[in-house]
This record gives C-alpha cells, sequence and structure tokens, in this order.
C-alpha cells in the first residue's frame, strides 16, 4: 500500500471534511502520543481507508435527499437506537458542527464506508484509526441513520436557549404528556438528539452507533440507548408482517411507503405547517414497552386473541377474514357482544377510534436479559413516526385508558424528537435550524 | 380446521410426550380458568401446530446424535444464552422430568415446530398457547440447543448433594479459579445449568430460551442470561472470520470442525476420561468480558496492532504473511526486539505458550446499552468449549498475568458448565447422571 492509493482512489468524490473538531473527536484530543498533527493535517477524510472498505455489495439507502431515510425505509431487521444530551460547555457552533460531522460521518457509513482512514503503516499508524473498524469486512446491511431533536435542544430545563434556536422550536415539540399507567425511568427518557440506526446486521447498526458517538466526544454523550433484535412492523408492502413478542403479527395495519397518500397526509411535515424549517421532516416518538411476558404466558389463548382482537395464528381480525381483511367492529357475537371487543387493542388503536389519526410505526423487539426474579426484561421499542405529535398523543391516551393489553404491559421509557427533511449533497440535517 | 388435523398430521413420529409437570408449567400451573384437564389428558404434543407450524426451510442440525449441536456447528451468528437455578423444593425426579421435557421441547424447536399446541378455536382454545409464538412464521434458522451442567447442581453451596448425583460430580467441575483482575458480578456468574441457543435469526434464539424458561416453571428459574449479536469466532473453515468489538479479526486460529483430529484431543471428551457419563460432552466456559471501548478508541492503530499481534485491516501476524500465515514468534525487528510483543494477545494465547493447550471459541459481541458515563457497556461475551477445564484455566491465567489487552478489558461475568454428550433419540440430554 502506497500513499498512491490513497491519493489516486477511485471511489467517488469525497464529500464534506469532518471538521478538525470531528477529527480530534475521532482521533481522541489530549491522549498521550496521539499524532495530532497528523491526522488534523490531513484535513479530508479519504473515502477509501487503506487498509481496505468494507465489502461491496448489500442494499444501500442513499443519506442525502428530500426525506431522511429510515422512516419510509422498508423496515430493517435490527436497531441501534441512542440518545444525547449535549455537553453542558458546548456552543451554537459547536452544534452545527456536530450535525455536520455526524452527516459526513453517516453519508459514508450509509455507502459502506468506514468512518475516515482506518490507518495504514505509511498513514496515521501512530494515530487511532478514524473508525472502530468492527464493520470493516461487512457490506451496506441497508444502513439508514436518521437523527432528530429533543424538546431541550431548543430550551433546556432551566429555560436557558443554550443554542440560539429557541425561536425556531415547533409549539408541539414539547415533552409528552403523562399518560395513565406511565412509570418512565428518566435514564432511558428524553435527550437534546437522537440517532435511529436500522441495519440488517446489527453490527452494521452498532457500528454505525459507536462511531457516531465517538465523532460527538466532547460536545454530546450518549444518555440512553436500545438495541432491538426483531422489526414489529412492515412499512412496505412487499415485506412479510413479523410478530411481537406476544406471539402476535405486529403492523398488519401499518402505514405502507406504496400509500402515498397516507404518506404524504399522516407522515411528512408539510411546507404549509410550521415551521418552515421542518417541512418533509417528521417527528419521532420513542416508548420502551416492557412486556410482562409470563404473565402473558399463562393467559388462555382466547383472551389473548380478544386483548388483541385479532387471531394468534394467521392475525386475521375477529370479525372474520384473512389478515388483510379490514376489521368490522359492528360485527356481534353470542349476546350480542361485538366480535371484536370495544377495548381491543386493534379496534382503540384504529383510526375510527381515533378521529382518523394514523401514524407509522417503525419498532423492535427487544430482550435485555433477566430480572432478579428470573423473568426477561423483554418487550417492544415502540418507534412512530407521524406529521404531527399529536396524532400519537390522541391514540396513546385512548389506549392508555382502555387497552385491555394494559394488563401486560409497561411504558419505562419515552422520547419525542423533531426529524428535519433530509439534507441536500454538501449541507448537514438541520441546516435549516441555523439559517 | 377440525380434530382430523390433529391426530391424522403427517409429521415425523411425535417425540416424547412433555411430563405433566411440563404441560403444566407450559400452561401456567395454577392460573384461573386454566383448561388443566384439557391440555393434560391431550397428554402428546402434536407436532403440528394447529395454528401450523414454523416456515419450512432454513438449515437444520439434529438435536439428537454423538455430541450435542451448538459446539462444532458453523457458529450461528446470534446467541441467546441462559444460566438458570434450581428451585429450593426442586427434587430428583424434578430434574429428570426438567431434562426430559427441555429435550423434547429442543428437538421440536430445531425442526422449526413449536413446542406444543398453539390452540385453536376447537382445541385447547380456554388454555395458554403451548408456545409462545413469535417463531411461527419464521424458518428452523439453524437453532441450536445446547444444555450443560454447573457445579452446584451436583453440591450446592450448603454441601447438599440435592439431586443425589454428588458421585458422578466430574473431578474437574469445580468453580473456576480466581484469576487476576476478575471483577466478577454474582448476578453474572455461575448456575446450576446452562442453555445456550444459537440461531441466525435472534427471535429464535430468544424464542428457544423463553420456552424453555416457561417449561422449566416450578423446577428451575433464570439466573441470567445474555444476548449476543455477532459471531466472534468461525468454527469451520467454510465461514469468514469475524470481527469482535476491538474492529480486529477474532478466531483465525481457532480449532475448526474440519479438523478432526484436534477436536478429538482438545474439545471432545474421550471415554477414556473419567467419569465415563460425560464420554462425547465437553466442557463449557462462557465470560462476560467488557471492553472499555472508548479508552481502545483513543489508542493508536500501532498500539492496538502491538496488543493483539496481529494487523487490524488483514488480521495478519505482525511477523509477516497474510490472515492464515502462522505467527514467527522468532522473527525479530528493530533494535532486536520481536515482532510480535511477548505480552500480545496472540502470543499469549498460542498454543506454543500454553504447552500445547488449546479451545474451541464459539464467541459473541454483546452490547446492553450504556453506562451513566455515556459509555456503551459493551464486550465480547466469551464461549469456549475443550475437554477439560484445565485447558482454559491455563490460558487465561497466562492472559491474566501478562496480556497487554488487560487494559482494555474486564471480566465482570464467569460460568463453567460440564456439557454431556448428545442424547439418543428417545433419550433425553443429561440421562447418564441417573442411570
Amino acid at each position: 500500500m502506497t500513499d498512491d492509493s490513497l491519493t489516486h482512489d477511485s471511489a467517488p468524490a469525497a464529500p464534506q471534511k469532518l471538521s478538525r473538531r470531528g477529527l480530534l473527536g475521532l482521533a481522541g484530543a489530549g491522549v498521550v502520543g496521539l499524532g495530532v498533527g497528523v491526522a488534523g493535517d490531513r484535513g479530508v477524510l479519504s473515502a477509501t481507508a487503506s487498509a481496505g472498505g468494507s465489502t461491496a455489495g448489500g442494499t444501500s439507502y442513499p443519506f442525502f435527499g428530500e426525506h431522511q431515510s429510515g422512516i419510509v425505509t422498508p423496515a430493517q431487521d435490527r436497531l441501534h437506537f441512542a440518545a444525547f444530551d449535549m455537553s453542558t460547555t458546548a456552543t451554537r457552533s459547536d452544534l452545527i458542527e456536530l450535525l455536520q460531522d455526524w452527516s459526513t460521518a453517516a453519508a459514508l457509513m450509509c455507502q459502506g464506508k468506514p468512518v475516515g482512514e482506518f490507518g495504514a503503516v505509511d498513514g496515521p499508524y501512530d494515530a487511532p484509526p478514524q473508525d472502530t473498524g468492527e464493520a470493516l469486512d461487512l457490506p451496506t446491511g441497508g444502513l439508514t441513520i436518521t437523527i432528530g431533536f429533543g424538546p431541550t435542544l431548543f430550551v433546556d430545563a432551566s429555560g436557558a436557549d443554550r443554542f440560539g434556536i429557541a425561536a425556531k422550536q415547533p409549539t408541539e415539540l414539547t415533552e409528552l404528556p403523562h399518560f395513565p399507567a406511565d412509570d418512565l425511568d428518566a435514564q432511558r427518557t428524553g435527550g437534546d438528539l437522537c440517532i435511529q440506526a436500522c441495519s440488517d446486521d446489527p453490527q452494521i447498526a452498532v457500528h454505525a452507533i459507536r462511531n457516531l458517538s465517538r465523532i460527538a466526544f466532547g460536545r454530546a454523550s450518549l444518555r440512553w440507548s436500545q438495541l432491538g433484535f426483531g422489526r414489529t412492523s412492515s412499512t412496505s408492502t412487499s415485506q412479510v408482517t413479523p410478530r411481537n413478542l406476544f406471539g402476535f403479527k405486529d403492523g398488519t395495519a401499518n402505514i405502507k411507503a406504496e400509500e402515498p397518500g397516507k404518506v404524504s397526509k399522516s407522515v411528512w411535515v408539510s411546507s404549509a405547517d410550521a415551521p418552515t424549517w421542518m417541512a418533509g421532516g417528521s417527528y419521532l416518538v420513542a416508548r420502551r414497552i416492557r412486556m410482562t411476558i409470563e404473565t402473558w404466558d399463562r393467559t388462555a389463548l382466547s383472551e389473548q386473541e380478544k386483548i388483541i382482537g385479532r387471531t394468534k395464528g394467521e392475525g386475521a381480525p375477529l370479525s372474520g377474514g384473512t389478515e388483510f381483511t379490514a376489521p368490522d367492529f359492528s360485527v356481534l357475537g353470542r349476546a350480542d357482544k361485538p366480535l371484536i371487543d370495544a377495548d381491543s387493542h386493534v379496534r382503540l388503536a384504529h383510526p375510527d377510534s381515533n378521529a382518523g389519526s394514523e401514524i407509522l410505526r417503525r419498532g423492535y423487539n427487544f430482550v435485555d436479559g433477566n430480572d432478579n426474579l428470573g423473568r426477561l426484561d423483554a418487550g417492544l421499542f415502540f418507534i412512530s413516526y407521524q406529521r404531527s405529535p399529536a396524532q400519537f398523543i390522541d391514540i396513546q391516551m385512548n389506549l392508555a385508558k382502555n387497552d385491555l393489553m394494559n394488563e401486560y404491559i409497561r411504558h419505562v421509557g419515552s422520547g419525542l424528537f423533531a426529524v428535519p427533511p433530509g439534507a441536500k449533497k454538501g449541507s448537514y440535517v438541520g441546516a435549516g435550524l441555523f439559517s
């Protein structure tokens, strides 16, 4: 490997530079023996690491575009979600630089490339590698990286407008209301920023969050994070409906990418909505929902189906038909009781019960070991995207008050984030906030 | 769906029955409204659930055989590992029945079948489903289920021979010695029994542990459990070498299934070894190794490679060649210092440094969220199989004392288990203990 391979690589034109701060973050400022000069003076990141980029192949989605990827993108199988807090000393320009650096690095990783030079004997051998390396031999894996802003980014808990963006805060971007039976853990709730990394390979999703956390060094740090191993919703008609940890098919009636009318009505913020910098964006709700699966597993099948409102095997509504038959809430059975219980999950979550409100769900199953009583710490990491948080709030308030399922679930974490539109090539996610 | 489909199914001959206790465990003994009569009286589990078994297809490995699967089986991509403790009231016959039930259920799941009737309106509709259902539509996924016995199963902490098997305890099956810098968490250490579930689909591995935990209800309960998302070793020459979270290829020199001489010398307990019931079995060591990846990531590439003894990109030994070139510890570089440091991981773990001892590694990467300082709780869930625990102990004592890597890792969980040979069809794992 000679220097030629670094200067004459055949990769696409290098995107933006990482900032000097980003490079220092990557390279570990202040560590003894660090070749800061080497790393900093090189400036431009080589898009092809000298030790070889990721294996070509696999599905890939563009990072730049009208909308951020990872929303209507066919839901990948695995998730690493992370919420960050800005450091107490961070300034407006730090935030801008961080978003620029994240965008640069994310665009590289979505192409299956390392976030920076990986190192070679003739390169920054005495500096830390700029990419952590665990995804080096892997394909692109359908990686998407989706960035969002929490309410506290605009106005912090003390009421301060730390980054000069308070005037840009969407009216609807406030803390979610307290829902009945909410049992939120502050350590799993909120955050100034969030990143959703989805991939068909968990190592690729983990690699993305890890490297974006490193890049944030000194400017923002992880507040909480969650891995999900199995998608619980389809966002495309091309996908088989998956099952959640109640063993039921989930997301049958979800909004699909192939329904442009529903997507533009219910997912994307329109240019007619305020604020204008959010046009083409969406609002992300995350809820960590612990399922008491041991109790559920001792519940009769008849009761499980009554709670869900669908059959467990086929996923058909209890009013009849097959999985994709629309539920008919008017069909009565024995003793003139509706076949689909009035307090079943499918009925309460249905648009007909919520003034037409719909949301795009994109959740994941999780298991995080077990508790001291030998119960799996398992459940659903719920993610939804909607044009307005009000859509989620209406549905969730209805569910939290009435859903038969509440006996078997507990909401223990929560977050609401404004997800700006996609960035144009050469720009960065959230640029509209600062113009 | 009529009763005919239950009695005239075309599946292979139903294996053993689950015990009445197993069915009760499955069905949730003591829950109001439980149709115990229905479930218990039916007796034989239908191998094809009335709501449809898993989708055919995918790799499958036999549960029954000379050796348990999941040891020299090509390492699957995902892991759910669980350690169990017997309940304080459990008897010898409870233990036997549990092992029978686990074997029956494991054999079904390895064929991609649910562990029992899933339920139908004309079946046990008013009883809980005997399978939790979240793997219903999934293929076999290369599932293997490997069962092991901890030292405390033979003689408990108070010195009691609770199950009448103390005389059968292998001399070598005792607590592992304390290694320098061990920082073990009792909540992640030990256990009377263990189950390793590996699959290429995490939902399938999780489904297996969940259902085996349910079956154990009242007899044994989860002590600790661990998900792993990325294999860190190849156990077959047909596999690409994966990377651990240090970003290095791992397992290049691992024992491979295609090396029968090494496998029989170093993995399987021989019929000449004591005790005879272990012949064809192996010893499993599990270590939860937390990596301080944030510190590692700020370490120069040159230092990382010195610590490992291999290049990061290619995985070649620092003495030259390519990934599969044997390391040459005698090659000297500048100032007559060896190119591969005497305290490098590759050198200290090498058979030449351990009187020829080799182990078969089968570990997984993990990330379990992050700590309060914003550091990912990440690392390697190390699993190894060896003919004798002494092989692991020799190597680990050497590493724990000298390995340059120790600055970046901390062993926080540990377990040693005797993994009996595979069961014959019609018998169960561990039968040799009770004959």
